[in-house]
């Protein structure tokens, strides 16, 4: 255990959770590299979560909220990082899990249902049936009572093919992602540039503190979101940050 | 085998190289969030060897070549990305070599040993009786005859307290970090801001070059070499890269 009071706990803390998804099947040792560049993106912007990123996750809670068929994306490091806030979430806006690789592997699917339904999630398994259109390679792949027939999805943590690719078929993406320049972040609906493990957190508060407001006021608050302004301010603390 | 067109070639051979270096025993996981956090800052400074990056690297070999006792350490990222340059660069300059890590493990630092042999070199090992003054942990064990008794250490991905200690010894330290506002990067005497993949060749490219250069012009060179303006440069790159 690292203690609370140690100056790098939380980054620790992360990389102690990933180490430990790896020897339980869930995390592929490529989502280290990944994880590794979104912690050079929290360092420049600070290892807080911006006031950018505070109004991304509302326009997002607000965005699950109205959705007809939500469903939140959930691969080897989220799945170390935040199964719980996944599990939360999805019961606060009433939404679908999918458990969803960027290299798929049908074990670690399975162990990263396995680690969601210690939550109570049965999370969804993309049989290999259905494919996302114009996407090559097994990353098309998904749960066609899933992702497939989503109106919104949430994807933390996804890769830009297949950002553009759920776009493409109109549907509303919201990704968490620490590099407001990635193709992810700047295909997708709304961007919370921010480190999943304080964004998931805030974003499941969010989503129920919003439960009851009237969808007409949910509505609102999304088409006042404007993403690329947003992820222009993500930028501008980036660059504060390289001094 | 990854085919050389692809764009993305170089940064996909270095993680798979990283995979083979964990098979093997070479590399630890962690390593592999060094080297995305590596990946995040090589991105910003546009993933090229920079004006700024070729002046340090032309510093670092002059120093090298002066050095009466000049030590190359090497851990589990570096055996596993660049084996055969520590093997060209250190009989360039007649330097050791001195296998040592962060996260210290005697089987590890054999398989880096084992590494570095298959390209001739005979690594040192430290015993773990000698240790850096006022630095506490295992991080402090090196080795006697090697980084303890050297007067320039190039030390490749090296964390910052390490550094730190190296310096408060008086020896000149020479690294290569991507992100310029690292304290490894701070504390350096020289710091070469690039990627290893592409700084090692062209430091063992140097140093051959150099070779039969004055040593009085060497030293000129080492002399005009301003650490603090040349990471100003890497910093301005990053700056123009987020926009």
């Amino acid at each position: 255990m690292i203690p609370k009071s140690h100056p790098r706990h939380s980054s620790l803390s992360e990389r102690h959770a990933l180490e430990a998804g790896v020897r339980r099947g869930i995390t592929h040792m490529q989502g280290f590299i990944a994880h590794g560049r979104g912690e050079a993106f929290d360092y420049l912007i600070g290892e807080k979560t911006t006031a950018a990123a505070k109004n991304a996750i509302r326009a997002a809670a607000a965005l699950l909220l109205l959705a007809k068929q939500p469903v939140i994306s959930v691969n080897g490091n989220v799945a170390a990082l935040c199964a719980k806030e996944v599990a939360e979430l999805a019961a606060a806006v009433n939404a679908k899990v999918e458990a969803n690789l960027f290299y798929r592997r049908e074990k670690r699917l399975k162990a990263i249902a396995a680690e969601l339904k210690k939550f109570g999630v049965d999370a969804l398994i993309a049989n290999g049936k259905t494919k996302l259109p114009q996407l090559a390679s097994k990353r098309a792949i998904v749960s066609r009572e899933g992702i497939f027939s989503s109106d919104v999805v949430l994807v933390p943590l996804e890769d830009g093919d297949r950002t553009e690719a759920l776009r493409r078929m109109g549907k509303r993406v919201i990704a968490i992602d620490l590099n407001p320049l990635s193709r992810t972040a700047q295909k997708a609906s709304i961007t919370i540039v921010d480190n999943i493990t304080r964004a998931m957190p805030l974003l499941v508060k969010k989503a129920k503190a919003m439960k009851r407001m009237p969808a007409a006021d949910l509505r609102k608050l999304v088409a006042s979101f404007n993403n690329k302004i947003n992820l222009k301010q993500s930028l501008l603390i980036i660059r504060r940050g390289v001094r």
